[in-house]
């Protein structure tokens, strides 16, 4: 949409003058990413296939004993391709189209993992609380054919790919929302299933599929320790921990959410949360305005509409000193590409110690208690 | 210090056009806190002390059962007043004055509760690892001067005060960073002691004293319940949940840092927890730049200097729906009056519904798990 703000940090950098630019972004972003020099093949491609490209690296300290573990991830937000009310296969096959032509940018920038967003062969279209015809969606997380792309893309580039999907467990008569982490040798790793579903907005999600069952699995990869924590997820903390505590050195969180809801929560946890447990964070959120051919309502007194509302997409890298990447655009679709040095991790958790001064056994037992039914409130009155 | 940059909010205002300054508060700030009118006495009586005054609203919705009940709280933070190598107890004095007459102002405004800094009757003198003179500066929580002084004022202006000091616990051989809690009838109401402390930077706060044993106290005022998280308890998400599971609305983080180390995470954390438990967060930094007398160094292979360098100020409070308030100057005293109904609080939680959405109890067995001996992550690989 023409209307929508295209990003805070076009704004910033066009009316800042450059002495308060650097101060403002030094408060805002941290310590400034670097930009990352890209092949000009790989830049020609992105502007040929209409999406934006932006690429940029954290780096870490030279160490004596360690050489560098230089990793390159890729976060793909893209708006869906043919209307809403198209059949369904044509609509899954022309996204697997899309994000084709930008995966094999990501190739020619060297990605090691990339992550596509939430749901990413679908409209998210949880907002209209039909059944019919969403859920045909819906796909085995280890033989669906969207597997078996992504499988086909990961040997062709040597890459791994985190395919969050709509998945179908037909043997259970279950449905999920799932991430598939598929390795670089083209085997599916495992899968990931979203831990936290929102009842709120019109986020009803919870009307289509439960809780997930996979817990905070972390993948070992031939590029890094990866886990994914899958949108409603990140506004909980103890989600993050937890899968840091299984060791993730980078979790993704592929998203789907919209501008007048969660907007100023965007930057805000995920962030938290590379700080808070000393890794890297990839937030993803989809992009552009999707519209239902049915009417809904929103359960907020407006009238019944066929709109969702803007995915202000802003997909972002957060890292563990407290820096992140500029945004990629709220209107456009894009590929962001971040080289990290995973020893960082280790660098700032030595340096800031989170993990030794959390009092983590302490937390475990007032937990415990705190999710009790006799527990008490430890409150002090006059 | 005048090549202190002054404000991100001032830069923002003084450069960006009309319609994209609102976009980007926006995003940045969430959604836009309402200025709060002060009467003209306190404005000019804030002008004559010279101290910034600054005061914002977070309304709530109407509610049919419960009429709005609304707080004001008062943000304190200010330089030291006398150089760090006068007498101990003109120090403090100086400071009681300056205090003060901060107070008395806040009392014009209405304000309920108010929170002062870390350590607010001394210097951050904890990079200098000397025991003497600093030591002095402690006090009994319940019947040292510091504490006389609050309950003073608390009386005269019928505010709650929370009293952050270095606490004396003489009985025990006890030194620790603690905050003092005093009702507005005057009566101590308890105290809260630092939970987790750094090891980090110049923050040798560990050769001074240890992790608190307070726990997660939460104190029923008049007002509202408040807890208080001191300083680097921001940094652990855990400790702001557990003050939030006894039933905090609002959670002070009186606090000490600096720019070179932590001022990137400054607006993430507090207000992360503000989105993630469902509650107000009001964080607050010491301001100025404190210089000793004798030498330190600083474990970064710098020259041993005199400066710990500068505290940025910068306090602001946040709120449940994910907007926040502009912060305080990052060169100047200041008190930031807020109000807030705190019914803000149980409405952001009927439609966001963390707590119900949390999965807590299984994160209490996760947790368990995770800090034994014997505990294995969960790391799948090829």
């Amino acid at each position: 949409m023409s209307c929508e703000f295209e990003s805070l940090e076009k704004s910033l950098e066009s009316h800042l003058p450059e002495a308060e630019l650097a101060e403002v972004k030094r408060i805002l972003f941290g310590k400034e990413t670097v930009k990352l020099d890209l092949p000009a093949f790989a830049l020609e491609a992105a502007s040929e296939r209409d999406f934006e490209l932006k690429a940029f690296k954290f780096d870490a300290s030279q160490e004596q004993l360690r050489p560098p573990r230089r990793t390159r991830v890729g976060l793909v937000q893209h708006k869906i391709v043919l209307p809403t009310d198209a059949p369904v296969l044509d609509q899954i096959n022309a996204i697997h189209s899309r994000v084709g032509e930008i995966v094999e940018v990501a190739a020619m920038c060297g990605v090691n993992i990339i992550c596509f967003q939430e749901t990413w062969t679908m409209p998210f279209a949880f907002c209209t609380r039909e059944k019919e015809p969403w859920t045909e969606f819906a796909e085995s997380a280890e033989e669906g054919n969207t597997t078996r792309f992504c499988q086909e893309l990961a040997k062709k580039y040597n890459m791994v790919i985190i395919s969050p999907i709509l998945e179908r467990e037909e043997l259970h008569g279950k449905l999920w929302n799932a991430a598939v982490v598929i390795s670089n040798s083209g085997n599916v790793l495992g899968k990931s299933r979203k831990n936290h579903i929102p009842r709120v907005g019109d986020f009803n999600e919870s009307t289509y599929y439960m809780e997930g069952d996979t817990g905070h699995t972390v993948f070992q990869t031939q590029f890094g320790r990866i886990a994914v924590n899958i949108c409603y997820g990140r506004h909980h903390p103890l989600n993050w921990f937890m899968f840091s505590m299984n060791g993730a050195e980078i979790i993704f969180n592929p998203s789907a959410t919209v501008g007048g809801l969660s907007e100023p929560m965007w930057s805000i946890e995920a962030r938290n949360a590379a700080i808070a447990n000393h890794c890297f964070t990839c937030a993803i959120n989809r992009v552009g305005t999707e519209t239902f051919k049915n009417e809904f309502t929103s359960g907020d007194g407006r009238k019944a509409h066929h709109e969702f509302g803007h995915f202000y997409g802003s997909s972002y890298v957060a890292a563990p000193d407290g820096s992140r990447t500029p945004g990629l655009s709220r209107t456009r679709d894009g590929l962001l590409v971040v080289e990290m040095d995973l020893n960082l991790n280790r660098q700032v958790s030595d340096k800031w110690s989170f993990k030794m001064t959390g009092r983590y056994a302490e937390y475990a037992e007032k937990l415990t208690k705190a999710v009790g039914q006799d527990f008490k409130p430890k409150i002090i009155k006059e």
